[in-house]
């Protein structure tokens, strides 16, 4: 692409169920020239969400992104030019980056970036300490507040959330069973993961496969999908038992969604499912950080990464978390730091 | 009756959905001799509870009722006579006294009495004192947590459990709706209940009448039924709702709910829908019946009595719980008390 041209991914339309290539246009336009107090990002990683999909819908604890205006992502960038006393050129950020090549932001609220320390690689400031690491974090200790010796179960088990959230349920000394498709992704979750068991939706029937797994029946369900996974769940829990519904799932909220029909269980079993979204733990996410940061160090939490490559590619690599392709945290190199980085 | 008979109906099949007469038999017997450590009471006062279905069918927070075995049901009675130094004849005491004249119990756990102080009724010992009254108030102060000016909806409003949660929401400074069937009790819980609205699913859409009755959303729903209107409340929570499953309603456990479609909500909003089962607070009694005869004492709290005559008509009044018909606290009146009642 030609020097100081911005590429974008504009919302053209609302997409009717998942997102695709219709519902997004590609345009080129000039990078304006900074005004004082403005920073230019070079935008380098894009993170990928299931909640991103909601956002091209529907407003929820953000507002939809507004037709014709970049589609909206976390990601990490590298200041290139700043007329902003706050920031220098070489300097590596994150926020909401936008499918774009630069970002230009005078740094208010409606397009922060924070500066990175630069010993943290991308891939984990958007995934283990990032909104990723964080839903699991206080899904499992602050919703499921799951206890040693319980069992725990999540959905989309190799998804960058349900991952990292049943490597520490494990670390919190929970019997850990995920759920996912293929053969590959259940196999890393025993292998690499760590998780007690692994049920493979695709080719074995969840319900018996669960009874069989959890026989002391199931305490805390980290619940990433809806509809008769979790119909199944709810057959089988325990007295008291925590039902996580992890907010990124409200990302589905305006397709129709399989009706439930086992609720009567969080009667019989006086137990609890709630809805959570990680933005309202703000101001603990340095303490989350600092556990997972610790994990990491032992070698008690691992991070798959599933990267794609190319700006151009944005689209694809959304509805891939949604087609069961995507496996571990989702991410897309758009680009190589183009100045050094300061150590 | 001849002196000495204890009639009894005793279970004599597990219903297939409601109960009604021909899963009871009614047997006759004398009533054996007092030995040593036993204590023998005459059952005045009867109470209905939905919770009581849910005994006849299978195991829950109880194991259900044998087979043969006098329908469990909670009660009001008077000590006739008395081999067991804690009690005396002529003293009122309520407990499991089951569908039966006589109740012969040597005070051990399964068919455990509790004297009851002489000065309340038992109307109110079974009411307000009763799981009624502690559903109400511990479903409302700890799983619904309503603050003042929140919006709180409830179902089977006219119902035991439903009309004394409104009053305790409204004198927690809530805007509170009711939702029951007729103009009758709609009536009754905005004349006498004082309640902010009613809305009569009879004649009236749900759904329409909630968003006009609560302009600003729901924040605290007392579900007493589940299904579509459980649906309808769903589509119109705030963020941070609460929706409190009151255990009673267990006793419908075995029959098909209707599927609820609309849980995504309680994601999208951060909202938490909670079982609960006021046995778990049983501790915490002594706080809740103070607080509630403080209200009842200054005119805050009104009792409605929905009263039935005659042992024989157990079965029907238990059936009234599911129809419709009941309006307030069930109670099966079977006889007077035979003994003065002691000052």
């Amino acid at each position: 692409m030609p020097e100081g041209t911005n590429r974008q991914w504009v919302l053209a339309s609302r997409p009717e169920g998942l997102a695709g290539e219709q519902n997004f246009r590609w345009t080129e336009a000039p990078v304006p020239p900074l005004k004082e107090g403005e920073v230019l990002v070079r935008n380098l990683w894009l993170s990928f969400d299931p909640t991103q999909l909601g956002w091209t819908k529907t407003d929820t604890y953000v507002p939809k992104v507004p037709l014709g205006e970049p589609m909206r992502a976390l990601g990490v960038g590298q200041v290139v030019e700043s007329r902003h006393p706050g920031f220098t050129a070489g300097e590596m950020v994150t926020g909401m980056l936008g499918w774009q090549d630069y970002l230009l932001t005078d740094g208010d609220r409606s397009a922060r970036v924070q500066k990175l320390p630069p010993q943290v690689p991308a891939s984990l400031a958007l995934g283990l300490f990032g909104i990723t690491g964080m839903s699991a974090y206080f899904g499992v200790t602050e919703i499921g507040r799951v206890q040693p010796g319980e069992t725990f179960v999540v959905s989309s088990a190799a998804g960058a959330v349900g991952s990292i959230a049943g490597q520490i349920a494990k670390i919190r000394g929970a019997h850990v069973v995920g759920i996912a498709g293929g053969p590959t992704k259940c196999g890393w979750l025993r292998r690499e993961a760590g998780f007690d068991a692994a049920i493979d939706y695709r080719s074995e029937k969840v319900g018996p496969r669960l009874s069989a797994l959890c026989p002391r029946g199931i305490d805390v369900y980290f619940d990433n999908v809806g509809g008769e996974i979790l119909d199944e769940v709810l057959a089988r829990i325990n007295l008291h038992a925590r039902i996580v519904l992890c907010g990124g799932i409200s990302g589905y909220a305006t397709r129709e969604f399989p009706p439930v029909r086992n609720y009567i269980a969080l009667t019989v079993k006086r137990a609890r499912m709630e809805g959570f979204l990680v933005v309202d733990y703000t101001a603990r996410y340095p303490e989350a950080s600092r556990a997972l940061a610790g994990w990491l160090a032992e070698g008690r939490v691992t991070q798959k990464e599933d990267v794609a490559t190319g700006l151009e590619n944005a689209p694809k690599t959304l509805a891939r978390l949604f087609t069961g392709e995507n496996f571990g945290k989702q991410l897309l190199k758009i680009a190589d730091p183009p100045l050094p980085v300061p150590e």
